[in-house]
């Protein structure tokens, strides 16, 4: 009720594609998800030469992109703040990027680096997601999502960057593998976490976007997952294959009936 | 173990009708809750006139009830602290009442608030229903719930007033529309806040009211609600339907081996 | 990612038998468990006698245990620190010990004392298993189970001790009867305290033993039990007959795959 309202225009679906194929990066926009993300972590090999080639393609596909579809938004998805990788990722931002996503976050000192970071390359207008993905991500989310004056009547976090991220994602593979679990069909091992997510990102005001689901090529199980993560408070989902983005939409955009409700 | 062993006498059922409505106020007893709720804030348009006219006729309802049901517990449900309608709805308290209801109570002060403005009016005695239905109130439900001496070692909590608060219910559908999720019929949304108000109303001593079952006249989905209800350690039903008291009593009452077992 | 990656050797399984029960405990060690455990708590009768009784048995078991399976860990289960038994269980001590569980474990100040006490018989080396089986223990987890410098970034718990516990259970049964819920066959209504547990567990570093399953001689349910345990991401189970053992490493310990994929 007294719970803030601001909710992003759309963001209902948010496809990834690697940072090291400049032509997979180009045609992200033609699934017209709400949010392209160019991919420099997971979808590129864990060397500092493939990330090093990425941060280039990157940079030129931020550019390409800009110009021939200045109407998507895109975000980089940098490496973690505390791995090796993310100073020198700091180099693949251009002025033209709508935001930033920053994956296995878990500390607002982390968060507060990356702010004064971008602050000191003339990039404070990026957004950021906050990719809550490990045990301690989850644990510390309250801290990591809350925006000035938003939060519950709790005394002051340390080192926290107020209103420093505007969405968030909860990484169901990455969070289990931290945790040494294992993950399941039903997903039973992740309703706790899944659920906090969304309720703390929703107590502060922040977009936050569903897991990913990794079984391609099954649109049933796709549409069953979306609908539990809209049921659970998400407005929209991590997409890793074009087919996805429809399949997203299909779920998270408000029915007439919502529609007219809200009116 | 050593968590509080406090236990109202009986709680398996509180019964609402609308606070507008003397002949169907004046039934409330027929069903035999445990408490009579009459309801001055979802069940009366959202006006200033017809809160008005609830008042009286809630006021009304009070000493006829008192009158004639006098065994009857009755709590009058006040439109949220933070709402317009608030200070008004003092008027409609007389000294007859068994306690309040505090709808949608998300913050520490809100409930100070309430409190103060029940001593300066001599009704310092009312008991307190903390309604925890908004994903602040859940968030926030540890320092609304807190009696005094009775939490976990953490820090004083700002503007909380202790004990203050004698039973809680948690809201469903309430809850997920603040949410922004979807209520489903396996529930699993809210299965997460839902176990958190039953265990934090547990660990503070204070009676604990399950979700509302919405469907009329289908015994079977509310007595299996009600189930799971009890597994989570509620101790009774909010009911909307005189039907659903029997139904509620079934469930939470004690069988025959469990009060042989407690002596 | 950056939770701590201490794991035990291996603590797949945890075998209880009765203190009291000399021949029985002389056995424990031929189901081949990662871990004995002498119990003094629930499997000895409530009253100072059959304590008393118990822990001569469990001082001749250590002994024995040590000169005849010198490979097999053993843990003496205490009766909970707030009990009136604690002091007189601290007799029941020996060297041969590898560690403790402190069941209901609630309050740092009382694992505060424990500490304490092992330190002043000269068991400092002690091994402590923290037993979270009640409402109080389980939203407590947190300060119970933090290490020196491990935690998230939130204040200075009082009373804590910094590291002292190892390992940790999640006790459903118990935690069930505090809450006053039911305990059903889904487990549903400890989903949530289930899920925290090993979460918490994991961000501290500490080793998690999964929930009893009471119902004996039915393999498939203690195996689709485990399985679910292991899924939230706990390493073994407890243990409460010989039986048990083997299904608890069919399904904690890691597949061939497993391991060629940590290499
Ligand atoms: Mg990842
Ligand atoms: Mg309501
Ligand atoms: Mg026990």
């Amino acid at each position: 009720m007294s719970s803030p309202t601001v909710r992003l225009p759309r963001y209902r679906s948010a496809l990834f594609a690697p940072a090291n194929q400049l032509e997979v990066l180009k045609k992200l926009p033609r699934s017209r998800p709400d949010l392209a993300i160019l991919d420099l972590e997971d979808a590129v090999p864990d060397s500092a030469e493939a990330k090093q080639q990425a941060r280039q393609v990157a940079r030129e596909a931020q550019v390409w992109l800009a110009a021939h579809h200045p109407e998507q938004a895109v975000y980089l998805r940098l490496n973690a703040v505390q791995s090796p990788y993310f100073a020198d990722d700091l180099d693949a931002l251009t002025p033209t990027l709508a935001g930033v996503v920053l994956p296995k976050l878990e500390r607002a000192a982390d968060l507060a680096e990356a702010v004064e970071q971008f602050g000191a390359r003339g990039l404070a207008h990026l957004q950021i997601m906050a990719g809550l993905e490990t045990v301690a991500g989850v644990e510390n989310a309250g801290e990591l999502l809350q925006g000035p004056g938003k939060g519950p009547s709790k005394g002051p976090s340390k080192g926290a960057v107020k209103g420093a991220v505007t969405s968030a994602y909860f990484g169901a593979e990455d969070y289990v593998a931290d945790l040494g679990g294992v993950r399941t069909a039903a997903g039973l091992e992740v309703l706790y976490p899944r659920s906090r997510v969304a309720m703390l990102a929703r107590l502060f005001g922040v977009a936050a976007y569903d897991i990913v689901v990794t079984k391609l090529r099954d649109d049933a199980a796709f549409l069953e997952d979306a609908r539990v993560g809209r049921s659970l408070g998400y407005g929209g989902k991590l997409c890793i294959h074009p087919a996805q983005v429809a399949l997203s939409h299909q779920v998270f955009s408000p029915s007439p009936e919502e529609i007219k409700r809200a009116w």
